[in-house]
């Protein structure tokens, strides 16, 4: 579609943020003193000043890429980012939308009239469209779907049925194809027909009558060759076709293995149905490491910074529920155990250690799992060793860090025997952190769930409880 | 240099991986039939057997992609991957340790005689081998220093000196330059010369009789437009221009920001001396991706999941260590206490609940500060809000959760002034949580320091001991 002519690219779009907060601080000032009163509300000369003020930003905007907008959008607090927002050429809104975060985006859309939304919908390609999608209003996407024609509404349909994380969802229909029975030649006074080329066009497809994927012939192949050479003579046909229905995990590897700028992507009868370009693989690996990132940290989504505080809240709620239970259960665990603390109360003040170190260890063994299981590495021959090694690594740490603090135990308390029973839980609860930190992704991977899926917490909870379990038991039994 | 004819891209390499695992075990049982003694050793036919599953399996590995090898070598233990290696072609060992992670790459670079590394790292190209440099024997280096010709060794001596995360760093020197006096015609047929174009050409740089960079040519242009048009007509002059002391960093925002596949690199007066690709970028996003998610579990670097104990130990050694000595603070402030313990046990089964939700709290906060500086998205202005927010944030969490868990432990230990103890101490640890969660990395940025590093053991220690030593306090202060 239309693309809006682009600004000059920014490595660093900082200092252009800092512009346009001065700006709207400057606004900021005018509008303050005209609302105090303390300037006549008509007062032409000062009222010029403010929409000089404006047309300035305005310039400004237009001068910047859409990305950048995205960008300082997304770093402004929320009044600021709607003023910034209705300075934006309309034609633009479409494309910044979908540069935006999911939580910057809703704020935006909130406030849009729905015939500006459609509008804004209507600059896009069917591929951003379906990601869009789940933020329009109902009737909004209606209306787009009515005014799209046949291709786009085909299109849009397919790119709106394929779930997120699958090839599908990466898609875009924007492939150059040429047919194999003709020049180079040829193909050059084609492509000479094109206004542009679409962005990422590494490659052309080629394809026969019935649109089956036949190879494809990289620009850099099409430009060292003679002209007169046929495209079937110097196309490819070995590269890797993708299927819609495909993880994008695996084709996101198969794009970093392969270095690859585009790949087609072809329906169960080799039919030419799309193609991916590495901008799309590069958004989504910077996705998938922050989902994972936030998830760790116990955040349900990216959050915008200017979020209200009650969106907030209810992003972080429910992993603080979860944690509130694991923490609860850890603590009838040492309840169980009052009458053993209350006659030696040094347990009281020994046992967070071993339950600290407990996590500690659990949570290295299980990001190293999660991340080989991830990456395939782990057959069942390997697993057994990998089970053994993990199993060695908490026996040293657990002989070595469990016999200082033991030392050290005796040393503050007098009491050998209480140095030993600490080496002895630490020891124990390492090995039991090695055991659950190598078994729970690997269930959770048998069962088809994702195993890094709140691993942490999970790892945490049982050395905690099992840390108090074990260290406070085998005092019960040893020292009282 | 002469690039290996390369195999079939694979969008999942796990099956190649099973084959060749299979034929490893088939190869194994033999070995230690032969071992044993079961089998007369020098029974031919067994031999041949032998040698055809290690002829069967060179085929194979002739087959994949050197990106595949690296793969299969990565998820095989050291004696398996040590047989693969030594069937895999000579001229292919440079471009597969490149490929491979850090601890394998050392596991194979042990094993190689000094001339064979010299010949493999011979097959590199200038900025490939800085990358692999780090690894090499001192005398390799100089073997293969001495072997260059007086352009690869500057492009070597350059391409070494500049610091990690530098745009120097990512930087490669293959670049395919022309004038702007001439017509596209003249372009094409320079072309036409080559045997192949660098990998992700996406455009040709413009550039005058000093080596300035004048503009750039992307092929999309060079293609769709007239042959008889000047360079100088169509070239694009506002694309990104990148320098060699660039943070890496900002180089790969603005590559995920504008979609590129490649930018030039120029030095201080605006010579062109190299580009950065987008596979390169691609590969420095998943690294600090991955490295922050180990970094946050604990680990030192990325492992080898077949590593002996030794090495695991090493690697997690120096956060265990951190680790047990913030757990043993912690310690300390319970044993400060011990008299009030000693008067109600409850206590001590309560109090980890305060401290955890305290450390589940701090890193949601200190996460999404993290992630926000990275973005550079918090101004001075911002950072009172934000802090106002989290505040905000804190405060609800504490009074809604604080006050649920004190009502239960009222209902458990019969005593309200307990539970009431219980909230004001989660709300107080929360409210911490946030302070330190927001000041920490702020601080860390105005010092020049990377604000995720060890954020979260920083956080954790502070709720930890903060979290017994508010609850604690308050208790003995109220309740005794």
């Amino acid at each position: 579609m239309a693309e809006v002519e682009e600004a000059r690219h920014q490595e660093d779009v900082q200092p252009r943020l800092r512009e346009v907060q001065a700006l709207l601080a400057r606004h900021k000032v005018i509008e303050s003193l005209v609302h105090r009163q303390q300037m006549p509300k008509h007062d032409l000369v000062e009222g010029l000043v403010h929409k000089q003020h404006l047309a300035e930003l305005r310039g400004k905007l237009d001068a910047l890429h859409s990305a950048d907008i995205a960008y300082i959008l997304e770093a402004l607090p929320l009044d600021e980012r709607l003023l910034v927002w209705d300075l934006v050429k309309a034609e633009r809104d479409g494309e910044i939308l979908l540069e935006v975060s999911d939580a910057v985006r809703e704020s935006i859309i909130e406030t849009m009239a729905p015939a500006d939304l459609v509008a804004a919908a209507e600059e896009l390609d069917a591929d951003e469209l379906a990601d869009l999608a789940p933020d329009l209003p109902r009737e909004v996407m209606q209306a787009v779907f009515l005014g799209l024609d046949t291709e786009g509404r085909e299109q849009l349909r397919a790119a709106m049925s394929y779930r997120e994380n699958t090839v599908g969802a990466l898609m875009d229909f924007e492939m150059v194809t040429v047919r194999q029975d003709i020049t180079l030649e040829v193909v050059l006074r084609y492509l000479r027909r094109f206004d542009e080329l679409p962005n990422h066009t590494d490659q052309l497809f080629v394809i026969d009558r019935e649109e089956n994927l036949r190879g494809v012939l990289p620009l850099g192949v099409l430009l060292i060759n003679d002209p007169e050479t046929q495209v079937a003579a110097v196309m490819q046909t070995d590269t890797l076709a993708l299927q819609p229905l495909d993880e994008a995990d695996a084709a996101a590897q198969a794009f970093e293995r392969y270095d690859l700028v585009s790949a087609p992507v072809v329906d169960g009868e080799n039919r030419l149905v799309g193609r991916v370009t590495v901008n799309a693989v590069v958004d989504y690996i910077r996705q998938e490491a922050e989902a994972d990132q936030l998830a760790q940290a116990g955040l349900k989504e990216e959050e915008d910074i200017f979020a209200s505080v009650w969106d907030s809240v209810k992003n972080r709620w429910s992993w603080l529920a979860i944690n509130l239970v694991t923490a609860f259960i850890a603590s009838r665990v040492i309840g169980a155990f009052e009458g053993s603390i209350q006659k030696l109360v040094a347990l009281a003040a020994l046992m967070p250690i071993v339950a600290g170190i407990g996590g500690n260890s659990g949570n290295q063994t299980i990001t190293m799992i999660v991340r080989a299981l991830a990456l395939g590495q782990i057959g069942e021959d390997s697993a057994r060793r990998l089970f053994r090694k993990e199993l060695g690594v908490s026996l040293i740490n657990g002989l070595l860090w469990g016999g200082l603090i033991g030392l050290v135990a005796w040393w503050l308390y007098d009491d050998y025997r209480l140095g030993l029973v600490m080496t002895a839980a630490m020891t124990l609860n390492l090995l039991l952190a090695a055991t659950v930190g190598v078994t729970v992704p690997m269930v959770m991977q048998k069962l088809g769930r994702d195993p890094a899926m709140g691993s942490s917490v999970m790892i945490t909870a049982v050395t905690d409880s099992g840390g108090f379990f074990i260290f406070l038991g085998l005092a019960t039994l040893l020292l009282l």
